[in-house]
This record gives structure tokens, C-alpha cells and sequence, in this order.
């Protein structure tokens, strides 16, 4: 990724001078006409802007350790969890920079090419974002999600739990027209066209947990889908697929309707999954 | 749902027989100009089309069983599984009908809403599909997969199921953000254009299990993936979120793994739900 990143500046006409640990990966990139630094130190001594991204956070305050952040502005491209964006934010502070976390949403092949899709979350100084806003806009779209430096971390985790699950659910559905004679690349623009038709329930869902009010305009309740859920799991039984994906979404809503919440929809189980939250 | 369907063929002017165990919800329909048969023996004989949507494939045994099926073309559009289908399909052409089976993918308020991109799946008959297709396109779009009798419930339930997945996903994701200074509101756009994004990994997916190639064009490697999951589970319990929804797929991500996998993607998983088909 770090590569990806490098090259997308390097194309743009942006002075970069690199390291890495394993310095061959470094040097390779000269050749497209980056500077390369004997050492993390000298890297971020060569410029304003410093942008890492490496294997986790332990390893970004391991390479920069011996680096003198004073004045610096680090932008954190390493994955991590939302804590350890605001505590990799403190340190920095207490070193003298300017901190900004980001998130990609983006595979290295999506990485300065046009069109792809590609963004990376940011969250954390403001003022840093909008200093380099252009700059950082080279390799990839932009989303500045707030001061917080743990929520670029939490929004990407958030998006990457979400995708989880519909490849979960989509891993069961080609499961069921395996053993059929059923082209998987006849069914799947059926499929994504479901999940692209159905995703934006997403926008009532938020609609009802920012009004409290989980009964708004249900059109499916969950005592209909608890009835259909049995025509699922009795499909997975005849196609002799594992129903382990759907099971637990099941149960929290046979839960849920235990409780009395049998003309609301689905949106109250996000209260099962995290009880007793403090705003 | 049947109300809906009738009141889409009444107001495009199709002459409609309708019958309802419970009468008062068919006699509604009178004043729309529907014929309210007594009997659903009785609505059979007025034409030679007749539509079945009732709570459960017994329930359309049931109501049909005193009902003189000869020469009639019977479409099935109560919910089932694709055996239900098959085996209605035998029920009724030994009772010398045709028989088209069909599973909608919409929710009542959709049908007969131009571009509200309802349709319904049908299979079975494809001589009784061509003829009836018009009289069948007024309520919904119609999507033809085969004249297997199974094959409409099959890919209404596996479409279902994969949505169930993407639910369980978007949960996940809201009860994470739900601690934080995050509106529900701001949040939702990014996860419907993220899942809407990711969808077409499906077409990746359906493309490596027709070629037997799990490797091909991998981006993002299973090795990968299961790091990336540690990132996950730490942020879900930093956010005090049960992580119960996305357990179970990367377990078996793990489990492949653990196979000697690790350089493919995840459509391997598919055999993990699925082991010893027979095509
Ligand atoms: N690849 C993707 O699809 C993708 C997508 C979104 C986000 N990301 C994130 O981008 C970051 C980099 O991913 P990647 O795909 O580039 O991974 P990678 O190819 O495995 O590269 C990891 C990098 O981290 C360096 N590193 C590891 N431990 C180190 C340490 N203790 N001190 C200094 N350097 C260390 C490695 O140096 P050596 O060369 O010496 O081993 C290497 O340059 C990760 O946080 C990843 O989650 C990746
Ligand atoms: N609603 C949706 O969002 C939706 C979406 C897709 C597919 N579907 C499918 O459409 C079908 C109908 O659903 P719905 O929403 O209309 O359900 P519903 O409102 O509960 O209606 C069920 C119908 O079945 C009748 N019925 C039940 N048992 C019967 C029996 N033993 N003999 C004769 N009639 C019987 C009921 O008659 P009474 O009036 O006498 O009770 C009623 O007309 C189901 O298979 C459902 O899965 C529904």
C-alpha cells in the first residue's frame, strides 16, 4: 500500500522521499523518482507532510521512535482500531506534531487510478486536513470525519463489519445454488442487484435510531420475518448447506420478538448487540 | 399481498375473480370491481389463469383441494422452498394444470408501482410463462430462471438470505458508531455507497467458482482478511459491541486458512457451507 501511495504522488509531480524497514522495497521506487532515506529519522526530517503506512500501529511508533516529529504534520495511513488512533494522536501531539488518522477504503490496485472509488476516511487536526487537502487527495477521494482521531479507525471498521456480513450472505446464497444446475454467473448480477436494491433500508434504519421511534414505517415486521426466516433455514436444510452465517442474525430476532417488538422491524437489535451504551 | 396483486390487475382492467377465506377481505375488493367467488373452488372455474398467494405452501393444498384444476393454468405465489415448488408442481400437473411457480421480491406497497423495481422470480411451465407473460408483468417485473419448478423459491430464498447477511452486517456497524457523537444520518449514506461498492465482489466470486480458480485475480488474500478480522474484534470490543453477528464467517475464514488457503480469496468458503455436493 505504501508503494500504491508512493507512486500516486510520484505521478503527480510531488517531491517524496521514502523508507522502509526492508530498504529494497524503497529503492524501487528512485527509479520513478523518489529520494530514498537511510533511515525513518532522515525521511521524516526531509519535509513537512509525513505519511505512514505500515503493517499495524505498533509498528508506526516502532519506526518512528527515534524521529524528530517537531512541527511535523503525520498523517497515519496504518490500520487500527479507533483507540489507538486517539492514542497514537497524543503521542504525536507530545512529540511536537499535528496528527491526522485516515482509513483507505481501497485495495493498492485502486490506489491514483481515476474513477476507482478509492477514499480514505480521515479524522483528527482540522487544520492539517485542509493545509494538505489537495496533496492528500492525489492517490485517493477524501472524507473528513471529524476531530476525533479515533473516528476515521471506527468508520472504517464500521464499513469493513458491514461488508463482512453481506459476504457472509453471500457465501450461503452460492451455497444454495451449488448443487443445482444454476450458473453462478447467471445468478450473481441477480444477487447484486438485490443487495444494491435493498442496502438503502440502511437510511431508514438511521431514521429510526435517531428518532428512538423503531416502529416508523415498517412495512416488514419482524414477526413476518421471523415466519420467513423458517423458509430459509428449511431451503439451507434441503440444499444440505450449514445455516452458521444466518443463525445468529435469527436468534437476536426471535429475541427481539420475545420481547414484544413483533411490529417493529429489525432496527431495535442493534440494542441487543450493545446494551446499555453511554452517549 | 394478494390484495395488492389484484388491485394491480383491476386497475390495468383485467377482469379479476377473487376468494379469500376470511370473506370480508376479498369483499373489499368489490368495490373495485372485482367478482367475489364463495368459494375458492368457485374463483378456479371463473378463468383459466388463476393466481394462488396464501400464507404457506400447505395452506395452498388446503384451499385448493376441492377445486377442479383441469385445463387451468396455476401460478403459485405463496412463499415456499424450491421442494415445495417441485412438489406442488407434481400435485397440480396430476391434476391436469400447469404449473408456474413464483417468488416476489417486493413488499406489498411496491406492486403495481411503476419503477419501484419489484419483480418476481418464476419458474416452471415456460409454455404457460410466454403465454400468461403479459397478464404476469402488471404487478411486477418477471424474471424466468428455468423450467425446474424448484428454481423460483431457490433464488428468491438465496437472494433473501444473502440480504440477511448484509442486515446482520449493517447491525454491526450501527451498534459500533452508536456510542459515539456520530449521527445515524451522516453515517448511513457512506454504508449504502460502501455496500453498494462491494457488491460486485459477487461477480469475482461467481467467475472463480464456475472456473474452479479460487486464486484468480485475488486483491486480497485470505491471510490478509484474517488479520484484518483482529482489527475488527478489537474495535467491537473496545465499543462494547458483541461481536456475535460476524463470528461465524470468520471462523470458517479461519478454518480455510488454517487448510492451507491463505493465498486465495474467500469464495473457497463456499465448500466449508456446502462440503460433497452432487451436481
Ligand atoms: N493492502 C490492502 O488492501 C490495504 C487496504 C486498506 C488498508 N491497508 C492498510 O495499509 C497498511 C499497510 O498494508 P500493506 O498491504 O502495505 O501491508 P504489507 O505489504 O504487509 O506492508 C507492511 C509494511 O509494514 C512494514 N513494517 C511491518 N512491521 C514494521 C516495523 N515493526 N517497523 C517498520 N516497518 C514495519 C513492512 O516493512 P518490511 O517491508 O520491512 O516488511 C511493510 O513495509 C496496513 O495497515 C493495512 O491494513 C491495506
Ligand atoms: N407481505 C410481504 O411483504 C411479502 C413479500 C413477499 C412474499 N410474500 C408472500 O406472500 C404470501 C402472502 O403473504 P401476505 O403478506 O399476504 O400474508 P397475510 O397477510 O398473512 O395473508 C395470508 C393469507 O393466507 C390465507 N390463509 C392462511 N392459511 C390459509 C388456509 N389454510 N387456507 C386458505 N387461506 C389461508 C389468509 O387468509 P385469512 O385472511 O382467512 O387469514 C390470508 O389471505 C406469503 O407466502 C408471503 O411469504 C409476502
Amino acid at each position: 500500500m505504501g508503494t500504491a501511495l508512493a507512486r500516486a504522488w510520484l505521478a503527480a509531480g510531488h517531491p517524496v522521499t521514502v523508507w522502509n524497514r526492508t530498504p529494497a522495497r524503497a529503492e524501487a521506487l528512485a527509479a520513478e523518482g523518489a529520494t530514498v532515506a537511510a533511515s525513518a529519522a532522515e525521511a521524516v526530517a526531509a519535509g513537512r507532510l509525513v505519511v505512514a503506512c505500515l503493517l499495524d500501529d505498533a509498528s508506526v511508533g516502532e519506526a518512528l521512535d527515534g524521529a524528530d516529529l517537531t512541527g511535523r504534520d503525520l498523517v497515519n495511513l496504518t490500520t487500527g482500531t479507533s483507540a489507538q488512533g486517539r492514542s497514537r494522536a497524543t503521542w504525536a501531539q507530545a512529540r511536537g506534531a499535528r496528527f491526522l488518522d485516515g482509513g483507505i477504503m481501497a485495495v493498492p490496485p485502486m490506489i491514483g487510478a481515476a474513477g476507482s472509488g478509492a477514499y480514505v476516511f480521515y479524522s483528527g487536526s482540522a487544520a492539517l486536513f485542509e493545509e494538505h487537502r489537495a496533496t492528500l487527495a492525489v492517490p485517493a477521494g477524501t472524507t473528513y470525519v471529524g476531530a476525533d482521531p479515533g473516528f476515521a479507525a471506527l468508520h472504517d471498521v464500521a464499513l469493513l463489519s458491514a461488508m463482512t456480513g453481506m459476504f457472509a450472505g453471500i457465501t450461503h446464497a452460492f451455497a444454495l445454488i451449488r448443487p443445482e444446475d444454476i450458473a453462478p454467473k447467471d445468478f450473481a448480477p441477480l444477487l447484486v442487484s438485490w443487495l444494491t436494491a435493498m442496502a438503502p433500508m440502511a437510511h431508514q434504519a438511521a431514521d429510526q435510531l435517531e428518532s428512538g421511534d423503531y416502529g416508523k414505517d415498517v412495512v416488514s415486521n419482524l414477526a413476518m420475518q421471523v415466519a420467513a426466516n423458517a423458509t430459509l433455514l428449511r431451503t439451507a436444510e434441503e440444499q444440505g448447506v450449514s445455516a452458521e452465517l444466518l443463525t445468529p442474525y435469527m436468534d437476536l430476532m426471535e429475541r427481539r420478538l420475545a420481547d414484544g417488538h413483533g411490529a417493529e422491524g429489525t432496527t431495535g437489535l442493534v440494542d441487543l448487540l450493545a446494551p446499555a451504551q453511554s452517549a
